[in-house]
C-alpha cells in the first residue's frame, strides 16, 4: 500500500502538538511529510520543515503561500493538519477543503457555531473529510466501549458522568503567567476557559461512547482564582436525545489530579468506567456480577479495538498512539475504507454549540438551554 | 474509668444497623448495654435483648415502656441509642432529650425541618448532648483531613467535590422488590430517594472537612428507572458560605461501584483526595508538588487522628471502628471531655433542610436556592 | 447465648497487642473479661485489670497467683489468651492446658520444636484447645480462597506466592534503638530476625490456604544492615506436600512497603490474590477470562467467608475484627462447634519447624532441608 | 538533522517484533527504512519489504544477499536490526559488525558465553556499536531510577527485588500447542525456559538500575506443567558486585498477572517502585517519609528522563515508545553523542552467562554459583 502525502500548517519547533501529530502521522507509516508551513515566523518554519526532511519548494512561509504552491501539483497531499491557533482554523480548514484537501482539523474547529456549521456544509459539498482531533476517542478501550454499547451489551445508556480535571492552573501567581493567563482571558480565549479547553474532550467522549447526541444541557461555572474572568471550574448536567443523564465536571484547580480525565458508564445491565492515565484497561461490571478488568489486546474485543492496537495484551500503548490511530482512520478513509469512528466536522461543531450553550446556562444561573447547534436541531 | 451506662431503641435481631452499633459501643468497653426496646414487636424485643445479656427487668417491649422503666433509676444509661425506621426518630429522640439523656440518633434526625430545629433547640435547653450517627466523618484520616483545613494547610480551600454512588438499586427488576421500592415511593421513604439516602452522608462530609456550611444550592434529579417516583440518581452544586464551590454527585443505578464514596477538596496550596473503601490513607499533594499517601498511624497526624486509631500504621481499620469512633467521642463528651468533631443536631437538622432545599431546586430545573433551616440563616 | 468468660495474661497498658486483643474479644460479645495478669510489674498490673472492669480479687499480680486462684473457681474463665513476650509462651500455655483451660496463644508458640511438641501433646491428652493467633488466616476473604482450594475452584494448586516485608526496620540509626535492635539480636530474638517475626505468617497463610503443609526449604537470609547478626531479609523457596512450589520473600528494609502481606495462589485453572492492606477484596482470574474482583459481602461466598463478616458489601472490615474473627471461632469451638479454620498448636509447631529449618538451610547457603517437625514427618 | 537510514533483517509480515521495530525507529524521525531482508522465505520477504517503501533492488530474500548488497552502498544503512529466530543471532550479527555496521540486536544476543564474548571483541574491535534491545530499561522512569540511583539519592542499595511473572503458558492443554511448546523444549529453546525468556529482562533491569552487575546467583526452577522439561517457574536470589541482595521471581503459569514485570529497589534513605503496567509513574519513599508518585514529565526529573519522554506529565506513553527511546539512543550515538543508558553486548553476554548459571544452580539444587562471564571476573 502505498504510502500517502501529508502537509502540516503550524506545529512549529518547540510547540508541545507538532511532535504529536508527527509521531502519530509517521508511527504507522501511512504518511509522509510532503509540505509544510509549520511557524508564524516564515523562515523559522521554512527552515524547520526543510530540517524535517521537506523539499525546499515544498517548505513554505505561510499557509496561502502553501495553498497556493500545493493545489495544484500531481503529488499534492491527501491530508492537511490543521495545528495553528484555534482562532486561525476556520479560515485555514475552510480554504484547503474548497481546494479538494482533507483535513485534520485540531479542537476547537471553530470559534462560532455558524462558522462549525459552514465547515461541515462545505466538507459534504467537497465530498472531503474533515476530522476534529478528539484523539481520546480513539484508545483501543474507547472504541471496545463504543462498539460495546452499540452491540447492546450495557441494554439502554441510563447515565454517563465524566470528568476532566487538572490542578496544572492552580497556582494563583500564573495570574501573571503568559503560557496560562490567556486561558481565562476572554479576548483570547472567546467566551469559555476550562469547559472550551478540556470540557469538550469529555463532552464529545460521553456521546462518542453512549453512540448518541447531546440534546440540552444546564452549567455552573465558577472562577475559583477571582482575578480570571472567564472559569476555572465548570459541572454541566446533561442529557443525550434518548434520554441518557450526563454529568461532567471539569477543573484546571484539581490539585493532585494530573490528567484526570475518566468516564463511566451506566446502563441497564452493566456498567464501564475507564482512566486517561490507565488507557489499557476497561473496567466491567455486569449487573449483579463481578467487576472484571477488560485489557486491550484480550481475546474477543470488538473490530475497532483490536484493530487500532500494535502491541501484545498488558503492553501499554499510549496517548501518542492514540493520535496515532486517528492518522490509521484517516488513512483508511482516504483509501475508501469508511471509518464511522473518526470525528468529523459534525463533532466540532457540536462541541462548539455546546460551548456556547454552557456559557448561556451559565449565565442564566443553571437554566437548561438547547445544546445543538441549528442545523442539527 | 467506670463504664458508661446504654441504651438502645431498634436494631432487632436480623437489622443491619444494630449489630454495628453495638459493636461500635462495645469495641472499646467504654459502654455496656443495660437497657433495650429492640423490636417493634415486644416479645421478640424482650426477648433478643435478654440474649444480649439484658437483665429481665431492662428488656422492654417498645420506647414509651423503656423510657418509664428507666427515667428515674439511679442507674440509668448515661447514653440512649435511636436506631428505628426514620418516621419515628423525631418523637423518640424529643422525648429522651426531655427526660435528660443524652441520645445518639440515626441520620435522618427528622423527618421535617420544624422538627429539627425542635430538637437542637430542645438539646441545648436540657444542656443534653444529640449527637447524629454521621459515621464516615469518625475515621482517622477524615479527623486529620478536617484538622489539615483548620490549621491552613490547603489554604483557603476553593472546591470541594464528592460522590456517593453505589449499584445497589440498579437492577429494574427491584421494582417489585420490597426492600428496595419503599426508598423511591414518597409514600414511605419522604420527599427524596438516593440523595436523602446517601447524598447527606457526602454533604456532612464535605462541610465537615472544609468546616464550614452548605449556604446555597442547585439540584438535577433523575429517575433513570422509570417507574421510579424518586430520584436514583442526583447531582448538587452548592456553596459553602465562605464561598467554597461544592459539587456531590449520588446515584444508587452506578453498576460496578459498591461503596463510592470519595471526597476531593482543593484549597489554594494543596488537594486532598479520600476514598471510603480505602478509608486508611489520605491523598495529599501540594501546589506544584508531588502526590504523597498519608496512612493512619503515620508520624505526625493530628491528635483527633490519632486519638481514633488502634493498631499500627497499614493494619486497616474499618467501618465498624468508625462507627466506634463515634462512640469514643459520645463516651468522652459525656465525661466531660469536649469533641468537637462529634456530629450534633445541628448537622442532623441541616442536612434535612439540605434535603428539601434539593427537592424544591430540582422540581424548578434547577434554580438556586438557600439551602440553610431558618435557624441558621 | 451466655458469654463466655475471658481471662489474660499479658497485654498491659500500653502494649499494642492487649488492645488488640481485647477488642477482639468483646467486639462481638462473645465474652468478658473476668481476671487478668496483665503486666510484669505486679500492681501496674492489677491497677490496669481493675479499670478494665476486673474484679478485686481477680485482679493478679502474676499469672502463678492467676493460675493458682482461677483453677478451681466455678466461674473459671472459658478461655485463656497468652500476650507476653515470646519466652515465656511455653511455660504459661502448659500451665493453664494442664489445669484445663482453653488457651489462645500469641505467635510464636514456643521458641523450640521440642516445646511446641509437647504443646500438642498436651493440648490432645487434655482435650483442651490451644490456638494460635494467626490472626491474618481469619479475614474473610482468606476464608474465601481457602474454601475455594478445597473445593476445587482453581484445580491443583501448582505455586503459591507470598511476601510479608515492610521498612520500619530499615534506619541504620536504630542499630541503638531499644524497640528495634532486640529483634536483630540472638540473645534476645533467638535464631531467626525478621523470617520469625513476619515470614512465619506468611508462610502459615501459604499452607493454611492451600490446605497442605510445607514439607521442604531453601533459605537465603540477609542482613543488610551490617550490624545485625540476625537477617533483615529473607527468601524461603519450599514445597508442599502436594507437589505446589512456594515463594516467601519477608524484609524489613524494604522502605516504602508499610504492611507489605501479600499472597498469590495459582493452580491449574485459576489465580488469586490478596493484600493486607485491601483484605476486603479477592482478586481471581479464572484460565483464559478476565481477572475479577471479589468483595467480601458479596453474594454467593463460602460460608466461612459469609459468617466471619459483619456488615454490608465495600463497608471495609479491618484488621481488629480479623483478630475478633479468631475469637468468634474460639467461641464457637468452645461451644461446641468444630471450627477448622482455627489455627491449632499443630500450626504452631510447624511454624517454629520452619524457622530452624530456615536458620539451618541459610546457614548451609540454601541447601534443601526437611521443614516439618519430627511429629508430624 | 539528516535522517539516518535502517535496515532491517527478521520482523516478516504478521510478526509481533517487526511492527514494534519499526514503530521504534520511524517514531521520532530519526530513522528510514532502507534495506531489509525480513522473511526466511526469500519472496515473501523481498515482497513485504517493497511493501514497505523499501526499494526494489534493496529488498532482499536473505541477509547475506542484504550484506553482499549494501556493504559497499555510498548510502548503506546506518544500523541494522536483528530480529531473527535466537539461534541466527550470533552469525548474522557477527557478520554485519565485521563489515563495519551498528547493529542492534534481539535478546538473547547469542545462544553461549562464547559466542557472546566474541561478539562483545568484535563490536570493540571495529569500533561499532553493538546494541541488545532490552527495551524496558528506556521507559523515562526507569532511566529516572538509574539517574536517582547513581547520584546518590538512595544511599547504597541495599536490596533490590524484581519479578516478571504471567499465565499466558499456564494451560497445561497448550503442551500440545506450537506457538508455547517450543519455548520448554530443549532441542528449541536451549537449556532455560522462563527464564531466558522473561528472567533475563528482570536480571538486567536490576543491574541497569542499580549500576552495578550481578557476580554470584542461586536458582531454583519448577517446571509446574508436569510435561515441560524447562521451567515455567523460577526463584533466583543474587548478590551484585556491590553487595546488593538481589530476588528474582519469573513465572509463565501465574494466571491473572498479564505482563507482570515489576522492581522494587530499596537503599540506605530510599525506596522506589515500577510496574510495566503503569509505566509512567515511579513510586518513591524517603526513609521515615511519605510515599510520593513521581510522574513521568514532572518537573525537575534527571536529564534522561526528560529527554525520552514526547508529551506531557500524564499523558502515557507506552511500550513501543519505550523502544523508540532505544532507537532514539542509537541515533543519537550513531551521531557521536554518547548515551551511556543505551544496553550494549556487555549486558548481553552478562544475560547469558545468567542464563547459564542459573541452569547450573538450579541442577546443583541451589548452589551458589559463579554468575559473570569469564571475560568480566
Amino acid at each position: 500500500m502505498a504510502q500517502l502525502n501529508w502537509g502540516m500548517i503550524g506545529g512549529g519547533e518547540g510547540s508541545q502538538i507538532g511532535p504529536a501529530h508527527r509521531l502519530g502521522a509517521l508511527a504507522d507509516g501511512h504518511f509522509r511529510l510532503v509540505a509544510g508551513a509549520l511557524d508564524h515566523r516564515p523562515d523559522a518554519g521554512r527552515d524547520y520543515a526543510r530540517r524535517l526532511g521537506v523539499a525546499e519548494d515544498r517548505a513554505y512561509g505561510d499557509w496561502q503561500e502553501m495553498l497556493a504552491g500545493e493545489r495544484h501539483r500531481a503529488d499534492r497531499p491527501d491530508l492537511i493538519t490543521v495545528a495553528t491557533p484555534n482562532a486561525t482554523h476556520y479560515q485555514i480548514t475552510k480554504a484547503f477543503l474548497e481546494a479538494g484537501f482533507h483535513v485534520l482539523c485540531e479542537k476547537p474547529m471553530t470559534v462560532t457555531v455558524e462558522e462549525g456549521e459552514e465547515i461541515v456544509r462545505i466538507a459534504e459539498r467537497m465530498g472531503r473529510i474533515c476530522a476534529v482531533n478528539y484523539c481520546y476517542s480513539a484508545y483501543p478501550m474507547i472504541r471496545q466501549a463504543r462498539a460495546m454499547v452499540r452491540n447492546g451489551e450495557l441494554g439502554k445508556i441510563r447515565l454517563v458522568v465524566t470528568n476532566f480535571s487538572h490542578g496544572h492552573h492552580a497556582n494563583a501567581a500564573d495570574a501573571e503567567n503568559p503560557r496560562v493567563r490567556w486561558r481565562y482571558d476572554p479576548a483570547m480565549a472567546g467566551v469559555s476557559g476550562q469547559f472550551a479547553d478540556c470540557g469538550i474532550h469529555a463532552l464529545h467522549m460521553a456521546s462518542f461512547i453512549c453512540d448518541d447526541e447531546v440534546e440540552t444541557l444546564s452549567a455552573d461555572f465558577a472562577s475559583t482564582i477571582p482575578s480570571r474572568e472567564l472559569e476555572d471550574d465548570a459541572m454541566v448536567n446533561f442529557r443525550l436525545s434518548g434520554g441518557t443523564v450526563g454529568r461532567l465536571w471539569t477543573s484546571s484547580v484539581a490539585i493532585g489530579r494530573q490528567h484526570g480525565f475518566d468516564i463511566q458508564v451506566f446502563g441497564e445491565t452493566a456498567g464501564l468506567r475507564w482512566h486517561s492515565e490507565q488507557p489499557n484497561q476497561l473496567i466491567y461490571t455486569p449487573l449483579g456480577g463481578r467487576t472484571q478488568i477488560m485489557e486491550k489486546g484480550e481475546s474477543g474485543l470488538h473490530e475497532d479495538a483490536r484493530r487500532l492496537s500494535r502491541v501484545a495484551i498488558a503492553h501499554p500503548e499510549g496517548f501518542p498512539l492514540a493520535v496515532a490511530n486517528i492518522y490509521c482512520d484517516l488513512a483508511d478513509a482516504i483509501r475508501g475504507q469508511v471509518r464511522d469512528g473518526l470525528p468529523r466536522a459534525s463533532a466540532g461543531v457540536r462541541s462548539i454549540a455546546a460551548v456556547h450553550a454552557s456559557v448561556a446556562s451559565a449565565r442564566a444561573r443553571g437554566a437548561w438551554v438547547e445544546a445543538r447547534p441549528p442545523m442539527f436541531r
